[in-house]
């Protein structure tokens, strides 16, 4: 192993290292992946995606969440939820889905080198093994390495009840009480989580909203199904200072004079790169101060032969658009076809209810000066909608009243993140609304709501 | 109300006449629904789709059974699952769903007339109310009368252990060895529920398959899956009598000299239409033998301002279709936007696992002579699939291998009613396969599966 030659050094085995490495060994090329010892998958299968969303869904079966329609508010199926019942499930999926990744580097003959990257220099990555160091020559190299939590020196970080978004499953019990600092999408699909678990949420964002991307009615539904939940939302609140009472309180002290107790705070404000620990200055390529690599449409960097993709250049940092990245980088690489498309990119946010997203918001058109027409559909107007028992979930519309083109889709509810592909479809196809009009959807479905929602758009042109 | 006249006059308030009578009144037309008291909202309300499909949920819930993949195959939420679990809430899904059905004919100003019909003239319809006969002149006319269960006269109905597919809420309790005669789709979306109820579950079929219209290779597995809830197929097996012994037990004798031993009995072969208590021939409309009505391609009778549509035109017969079928008569009545589209219809099929598919199956290519190729993606290998637990899911999808376009699409598994309809955008808008290949899917979802699928396909080309 040691001195080996790569066509492709891939480092991280994350959604971005994973695909682009199998994307150019399919094209014949010999691809090593490099990732530290325990971490093949990267973040999204140990600490992120895969255990959030797991976890998600034990919840929503343990509580009878999605059943309280029919059995009212206080139903829970299981009275007492300990920490065993949510972990358990997790690490299932974790291990069938770690076979997978393994099974795919296999099968497609990615070497996979357990260790720690540092760049020697532009062409050359030395890896730090449990027997020793090796060095391997590429002659192209992608950087996938990811983000860790960003940490701040003020909060008094444990491992057991004050904790970033890496340590969910270090956290010693489930809490009564949890201050959660940070309304970003990690942040705020555990708030939700949590207090769909009866727990008493607190969450403390420094900005006056949250998920700024994301369309404002769709916010606002969250932000109400939050606090149906109990769960408060402080925006606009600085945290000063965290501090830790004998007796295991947890107190935040806001700017603003407030104070804020629980039994455990999660901090979850910003990622940081891992870029930092893989010696770029002997690359010659630059890192910014969270550590984030900067691409161009290829994903090269400033050194045309390395190339990042995946968190480590920045927004929108989900496991999909993360894939797509390390496959699109790949094939630039290789000359593969090179399938880049302009077309906007869907968002699945895992709250509870779930978001999902793709194109415009209203915001931006207003904005934008563009015009647009609103269809919606609310799930309770859906027979499936009734028999799921989701009197929260509404799918909307916006699109072009002089062309009926659609420009941007945004769903809450039950299925969003699947249900926005079939939107996504006609998005990017260059159909118009009244595709969903003309389109027979089985019965009782979800799906439906393209239908009614484009009916109710296509009633207000015609008043 | 007597004697009132109306530029329709629609003959049935299930889904067909539904979605007729509001198209019509949307077009601004005074439109009367004439249906039977109890009846608003059809069979599909009543006694077929939404019970059924509420009741699946109520089964899928309560046992546990998404789970069992985490939590192993004995495991059961409810262990001793009454009758009353399960009508509980299909009463509250038929009452809400009544409300809108209700509320849509208010808003719509489409008044509804509880009775009988029957017709005296084409022109005219005397009404059977609890008030007295009323009489109705109708510019146009829609028949959208439904159907119910065909009778057998050798079968002992007692609305109480040997039923058909109508009285499955009048079962006096929960069998613990269900006779389901019939293996069409409502005989087998019964069975398989009540085998997810770890019932003993024997059908009994007269032709040697089942589903024929559905490809073969998801019929197997959804056969596969029935055999392992350990489901007893008897295909080829003509049902001679039905006994009813003393002790309560039912005993199906078939023609090859077998006996099949029960305590309840489902009759579900075939249905016949409500046709025949309209006196059509008083209209000139005529009916066949099982009293279904031919229409033309605009859901025409033989006499032009009569139509038809819904279970009362025949295959398919599912509630989705019906809905548009009616549209569609109303619009082409009323000249309103037709969009009679020539795109293959979904069929969602709510077995357990459920199954849907668009477009043509392996054997109908094969038998036009249509070259094809299939890319398939299983559910255990998608993250999505593994939080879930489904590890009996699949999608296939059947594509030209020339032009690479789809030709036919087929789900089994969880969601698969929902997930149908991003590939029926791409079939209906004639993009590729290379679509599914290029677009973002968040991650993780089912719909990932379609970029599994069209990347297994393609990679079949290139070998």
């Amino acid at each position: 192993m040691d001195n080996a030659t790569y066509d492709l050094v891939v480092i991280g085995s994350g959604p971005a290292g994973q695909k682009g490495a199998i994307a150019a060994a399919k094209l014949g090329k010999k691809v090593a992946v490099i990732d530290r010892k325990g971490m093949i998958g990267g973040v999204s299968l140990h600490t992120g995606t895969i255990p959030s969303k797991t976890m998600r869904e034990a919840i929503l079966y343990m509580t009878g969440f999605r059943q309280r329609a029919f059995y009212g508010c206080d139903y829970a199926l299981k009275e007492r939820i300990g920490k065993e019942d949510l972990t358990a499930r997790v690490r299932i999926v974790q291990e069938r889905e770690l076979e997978v990744v393994k099974h795919q580097f296999r099968r497609n003959e990615v070497t996979v080198i357990q260790g720690s990257a540092r760049f020697l220099d532009p062409h050359t990555i030395s890896v730090t093994t449990e027997s020793g160091a090796v060095s391997l020559t590429a002659e192209k190299v992608l950087v996938a390495c990811g983000t860790r939590p960003a940490r701040n020196s003020m909060i008094p970080f444990d491992g057991q009840t004050v904790i970033d978004s890496g340590e969910m499953e270090q956290l010693s019990h489930i809490p009564k009480e949890l201050i959660v600092v940070g309304a970003g999408v990690i942040g705020i699909e555990y708030a939700s989580m949590y207090a769909a678990l009866d727990i008493r949420v607190t969450v403390i964002e420094q900005r006056p909203e949250m998920l700024d991307f994301v369309d404002r009615e769709i916010v606002e539904q969250l932000q109400y199904h939050l606090r149906n939940l109990d769960v408060i939302l402080r925006f606009g609140e600085k945290v000063l200072s965290v501090e830790k009472d004998p007796d295991g309180t947890v107190v935040a002290v806001l700017d603003s004079g407030k104070t804020v107790t629980g039994d455990a705070l999660l901090y979850a404000v910003g990622r940081q790169t891992n870029a930092d620990l893989l010696n770029l200055d002997a690359a010659g390529v630059a890192i910014d101060e969270r550590g984030k690599i900067s691409v161009n449409e290829h994903f090269q960097t400033a050194i045309p032969h390395i190339y990042a993709a995946g968190d480590v250049i920045g927004f929108p940092a989900l496991a999909a658009t993360s894939m797509e990245q390390g496959r699109l980088a790949a094939s630039h690489m290789f000359g593969g076809i090179s399938n880049y498309s302009a077309f906007p990119l869907p968002y699945g946010i895992y709250t509870i209810p779930e978001i999902s997203m793709i194109g415009k918001t209203e915001r931006q058109l207003t904005e934008g000066k563009i015009p647009y027409e609103v269809g919606v559909a609310k799930y309770d107007e859906l027979a499936r909608g009734q028999i799921l028992g989701d009197q929260t979930g509404k799918l909307k519309l916006l699109f072009d009243p002089r062309n009926l083109k659609l420009l941007g889709l945004h769903i809450i509810g039950e299925g969003a993140t699947e249900l926005i592909h079939i939107g996504q479809a006609v998005l990017n196809t260059g159909a118009t609304i009244e595709y969903f009009r003309d389109t027979v959807f089985n019965y009782p479905t979800l799906a439906e709501a393209y239908k009614v929602a484009a009916l109710n758009g296509l009633n207000k042109l015609r008043n």
